[in-house]
């Protein structure tokens, strides 16, 4: 017989549990996200709409789940969202249920520098008053150090609370293609790495982790640590 | 036939459906200044009953929805509104199931002075305790500079944190139509615009928005900058 | 016929409607001082079980509710109450379903001493970090003065923000029977009256009012106070 | 008849009766320490994944219930614990329904050295600012002293306000297991007892009690100890 037909048996109701199990994978980074958001807005590091965060949905082409720009993060919706590609375009599709008028925060590209890291799952961005003005304080330096404190050990690699950290601060600037090369040179340059996060100056702090919860994670001990530093610093010089 | 008379068709069903439309709105409106009242609360920024929150339900003739004098606003209910007209004065039905005793707050003509602006659809006050800091702090310099802060760009028309913001700050007093009249007049004062929001004297802060969630969002802000510049101020100096 | 007798009508209905409108009044009450815990709780005024709050349940002669001693303020139950008379002994009914073990606080009469003047109705004593270092900072003055806040104003009787309060200290001691005594002699004394609420020194403020909201609302007007002055206080001179 | 036999009457009602009420018990353990966990989080003392608490389950042979390593303590849910015993070895069984990966934190020696004190039914662990701050501040000093706090009465044991407790700073080390005989040797020496809680350098505070409230209460006490210490502290040399 000329040329050949494969016959695939298709059994609807696996086709159905599958739809089934992926919708609610869907949902539950969506609520993950959503209740990440409440928790951060409450504890002040998010208000006024600032911060975003995201998940990687996958690695390879890179596509992200990521809060859209300008939403209240103590009140997310399951229709506050957008799907973007590793150039930060938006993909979603109709049916993710997103709003149509939704748009990736400027600062995409940051999110997608970040998820292009191996080890990389969920990137988060917090404005927090301590953040902020240590970001301003230690800016000159280039950077702040945090050393020997046993809440360290959390930051994932770390084994011992006789180490220490350093954590970069970028200038602030609205031209977020530079910086994103930018910090996706430093990231890559084995002499000055960036290994838990980094501050941007009277801006705030991105962390990241191999998923939400490590994410989540790194900020709540670098948000301790930078009030640690800050009240020790603030009272100690003035 | 001398005269005429017109019929016109009304469908008892559609009307049915527009009363629960306006209701379903209405009902909104008092749950979402109800939910801001719990936050803004829970943050300590309306403790003892202070503060008042209203939003613009007509504009033109002026009407306003308000919070009532006197109540607690972590547990606002359903019934601790009063509407009230351009001239501050209480125009709510029975119907509207707001208690009888009620009463618009003596702060309802800045409400009104601010609800005049073309953009304006809600006004929140708050009293924190780094607003009323900082507003006896820089009383005699008649206002604060706040500068080059990412969260900046949260405040509507801003684009870039490369900016400065002036936040005035009146005398308190208890002449509230003059301060009304004061108000107006700077709002309309092209050399010296107040844009985003004020302070009053060992008082509080207001702030505005073209709707409730814009004017929450600015509250947000200002609370979150008042409290950078406080904790910077008063370490440094000191 | 020798004697009378009087033939009283009860209504079984009527005598069940009255109990189920008391029970429901004593619910009432009852979660009305629990929730007012979860919220000072949750605020820092009220942490390790300290603090007493009372209402008033007869004025003639003097019956309080309060709560137990030792009880987590933030998980108050149903049980964790008694009911004592005007000279502090516990006279609760085993129907009431308070716990057998249950103890009046060594403070009750204080709350007792308080409870005597004719508009009060429910006294709270919390433990608040602000309120105990100012306790202690102006222990030799003898109290402190709160002057020109418009926060003032939700104090009863204050209508201008244009006055100034006179917080007194006492010190602080195991011997509650004579400061009960010293207090209610300050009390009843027109040359200096005590008339919102009180500090004891290292241990914590009394606040007193009509009714639970009166007194909640004059607790968070001196805490929300007592942080300005102790922001700027142990800021500025230290 | 040659040897005997016994016959037991078991009556399987009351069989099933014994299993539901352990069962209920072991649940009620887990959810109140789900439930302090949440506190804490929220309360900022347990960020970061930081922080374990333990219950006693059995005192001889010594069984402890305690957090597994590296879980979220604001979102425990009712697999993320261990049973351990008293040499801190894992030994529950798989009908707990504790994960399988779950590990016994580091620290679980000193839960044990504290859980062997014949009064101690619960144990807690907590990273707070201003504990690690005061850590690192009087570490030289071997520790702090706390004194005439109304709040100290709190503290098991304690009866009057005039009196001061030490807090031991032990400094901070890897080497878990002889921190734990290091501990043990001063819980057990008359002439440097340690009464109520102790912290080490830049990592946190330890306490404990009789059950879990009364653990809870004792680390709400130091925390909000260690707040009116630092603030005066800070505030005051700096």
């Amino acid at each position: 017989m000329p040329g050949r037909t494969t016959t695939v048996d298709i059994d609807p109701a696996e086709v159905e549990r599958q739809i089934v199990a992926e919708t609610c994978a869907k949902r539950a980074r969506i609520d993950d996200l959503r209740e990440t958001g409440r928790q951060f807005h409450e504890q002040g590091w998010s208000l006024g709409t600032s911060s975003n965060y995201s998940v990687v949905v996958e690695k390879d082409p890179l596509e992200l789940l990521l809060t859209a720009s300008g939403k209240d993060k103590g009140r997310l919706t399951q229709h506050d969202f957008v799907r973007v590609d590793g150039s930060g375009v938006r993909i979603d599709h109709p049916d993710d249920g997103f709003a149509a008028s939704n748009k990736p925060s400027a600062e995409t590209l940051l999110h997608v520098a970040l998820a292009e890291l191996p080890d990389v799952g969920a990137v988060l961005h917090t404005h927090s008053v301590w953040g902020t003005l240590l970001s301003d304080h230690y800016f000159e330096s280039g950077g702040l150090e945090i050393a020997d404190f046993e809440m360290l050990k959390g930051l994932e690699g770390i084994t011992t609370h006789e180490t220490k950290i350093w954590v970069p601060i970028f200038d602030n600037t609205q031209d977020i293609a530079t910086l994103a090369d930018d910090l996706r040179a430093r990231l890559n340059d084995p002499r000055q790495p960036i290994e838990h996060g980094f501050l941007i100056r009277k801006h705030g702090l991105y962390a990241w982790g191999r998923d939400l919860a490590a994410a989540r994670r790194h900020i709540e001990i670098f948000e301790f640590l930078f009030e640690c530093v800050g009240r020790t610093e603030f009272g100690q010089t003035n």
